[in-house]
């Protein structure tokens, strides 16, 4: 499943390569971190000025990086291979600005946890991606690469485009409502968001605590795999092992009158595909309750964000944007007792679904309304991916299909809290299946057909 | 309960009043906001070379501050009164320095999400109080004001001496372990720790994210009544209101064992108050698998603190302490498996919790193992606050008895998650029943008692 080191041929372009690839090639020195950091750097070069997935970047910078790993003795399993950082995660030698002018050229004392944990294992941090004013919905200026007409999605904009782009094999993203997951169906890639809190958030500029989570945005489960391993300190990376008759649900969520044909086709087209190849597929639907867990998100969200953005808004309230200000003010104006029953009633909905995925490996369920939205004013629905970061269950998009239009369209695949390694698993083995299916390739979405400039 | 403005003899020492007090006659324009911080700054002047408790102080800007106050209307509820702030706290017009040379002089951009709100309240940030390094256990230099050669126990060591030598009414602290209830008792002064998570901790330095709690240190209860309010956005401050008959448990935990006599005392003598004032009073024993809790917090903690500080780590390993230090490698070696386990369990345990405290109204427990311990060295034993830390619930510490050295001894009182005004509310109770009952007074020790230089 992952590729063996003598079957690459180097003369495929560097900055296409995976993480893992990557990172198999610099330990085995057939390949150099500074020849892959440059070929990442020729690619943004040659594309960030159309693209604009980039906050921060300082290509002498990374190549010193790149030249020290090269003199060095391997560090760790990620020596050498160059990663993206959303703009909203501290970082000692890159500013942080949040995608806000009020951290223009903001510059942070240490590195947040996860990014000196992948420092720790070698990694190059190659720059920082553009976010979403805040990890909100204001976007920044980043388009889609495989259409530049279209929103990348946000709040992850930067991180979804630069790995779509080939810029960079994977990057950090943060998910409070939808922002990995969404990005990366809008862009074609794969976005993965841990249960809450394996990943530490020391050093993450918080949007509402309750629910921010630091996730990867990649163009291979491997790669995936491969960070999460790093960013968890586990003991064993996920061993992808065959399974036989996963149990799988269908959920389309109270939210599936608002799925576009498109996310409809994609979710029937994963059902049928996991159907056809052993799995146990029935469909399930959530408790009745579980309605009411997209209004205690919103609730939340409003207050939180309220209050982790008290300072901004007391001191440069004039430079906040329409949408921020308004989720700002609604949440000044929510009761402490209702913000408490949102808390409550969330942590009673984990506890009912915890017990509900004992019966199944995964859940499938849709991951955003459809294709990615035309113009870059409005970043996407969240609120198909908002349930579930709620749930603070791990959950994963998957590129299933194309829409109407050319464009990527995921799928979401769930699991029961701290099941992440079962779900990449059974995540590889829908991906492994669609790739023998012939007829339709999941990854030929992430691949092949991705529109190369 | 509350003291009318009117009843107050200005001739008091302004640094004496109590937050309330003084907001009050602020409000009323009775006293200057100028000349309530100025009596704190003389204090501090006045004490501060042997007692230690300000990292950070700035005699002139919080004048300034002050000065601003009464140049203007009525802003909130803490308008014009002095606060400190424990230094893990970020603030934008101090230096944020957490105790450790590796943060020395350092500039956050923004204030904390805290201090922020109690500004937008109107309250003068007065300084920084000195907090362990990283709110872990090596200590700084502050001295205990009742004996100034032991510890004030830690981390919040600057905010529990600062409170109790009169040199600011109220301050922030921050609990993991025990860091706000175990100074709060060795200091003589109330210590409150919220529900987990309704004091938003945006800007705060993470020791143990699924811990750290921002809690309140005061000479009053009902000043941390307003400072909650203000910090929770509540629609209504706490009511004092009459109690009958509120069921109270005495749960002496599986660490009764480690109770010094003056504990034990302390806790003997809080039921037998609260039964003579009518209280339905019953002995209380938590499931047995609570025991557990103990090493699971441990776990927590090192895993947490290892990320949270990999970058010092990584970078500044010769600046960290050697407590600390093997803190992070007890963490590095936890696997991820255990760290989760230890977080399901919490949680699991949490729940167990909810649906016994529904048979009471609060418990009361042991709070620290005995006097504060000779020398400062050593900031104190934190597993009998760190049990209820780790369960998420309410948690107060109220001056009881003196024990054998004349030492103030705290008594523990908790109540369910998200029943902080009830908590307070019951503690207020027993506080006005110990003042009514003549023979010995829980208000004794937090006012009158404490020794003054």
């Amino acid at each position: 499943m992952s590729s063996g080191v003598e079957g690459l041929a180097v003369s495929r372009p560097l900055n296409e390569l995976t993480l893992a690839e990557a990172a198999k090639m610099i330990a085995a020195r057939r390949i150099t971190s500074e020849d892959l950091v440059r070929a990442c750097l020729d690619r943004i070069a040659l594309r960030d000025d159309e693209i604009h997935a980039w906050a921060a970047l300082d290509p002498e910078h990374a190549l010193v990086q790149a030249r020290d790993c090269d003199s060095r003795p391997v560090r760790g399993p990620l020596h050498g291979v160059p990663i993206g950082v959303k703009d909203v995660l501290d970082t000692v030698d890159f500013p942080t600005q949040m995608g806000s002018p009020i951290f223009a050229d903001h510059q942070s004392r240490s590195d947040a946890s996860c990014v000196s944990m992948l420092r720790a294992a070698g990694a190059v941090i190659l720059g920082k991606t553009i976010t979403c004013e805040f990890a909100g919905i204001a976007p920044g200026p980043t388009r889609n690469p495989i259409d530049r007409e279209r929103t990348p999605g946000g709040s992850s904009s930067g991180s979804g485009a630069a790995v779509a782009d080939y810029m960079v094999p994977l990057a950090l993203g943060t998910q409070t409502g939808g922002s990995v997951l969404r990005p990366a169906s809008f862009c074609g890639v794969f976005g993965f968001k841990p249960t809450f809190g394996i990943i530490n958030r020391a050093g993450l500029k918080f949007a509402a605590e309750s629910l921010d989570t630091i996730g990867l945005l990649a163009r291979r489960l491997e790669d995936i795999a491969l960070c999460l391993h790093v960013l968890t300190n586990s003991a064993r990376p996920v061993s992808f092992t065959a399974l036989d008759r996963p149990r799988i649900g269908i959920c389309r969520t109270h939210l599936w009158q608002k799925a576009q044909p498109e996310t409809r086709a994609a979710l029937d087209y994963a059902a049928r595909l996991a159907a056809r190849a052993g799995a146990n597929v029935e469909e399930f639907t959530l408790p009745p309750s579980f309605v009411r867990l997209s209004e205690a998100r919103e609730t939340i969200n409003n207050v939180e964000r309220s209050r982790s953005l008290a300072w901004e808004w007391a001191n440069h309230r004039q430079q906040i944007s329409v949408q921020m200000s308004q989720a700002i003010k609604n949440g000044q104006s929510i009761s402490d007792e209702q913000y408490h029953a949102a808390l409550r009633f969330a942590e009673r909905s984990r506890q009912e679904l915890d017990h509900i995925l004992d019966s199944f490996d995964i859940l499938l369920a849709p991951c955003v309304s459809g294709e990615a939205p035309m113009g870059l004013a409005y970043a996407g629905d969240p609120s198909f991916q908002g349930l579930w970061t709620l749930l603070h269950v791990p959950t994963l998009s998957i590129p299933a299909i194309r829409g109407p239009n050319g464009m990527p369209v995921g799928i979401q695949v769930i699991a029961k809290r701290f099941s992440d390694h079962s779900l990449l698993n059974c995540a590889q083995w829908l991906v492994l299946m669609a790739s023998l299916d012939g007829t339709k390739s999941l990854t030929e979405v992430t691949d092949a057909n991705l529109k190369r400039a």
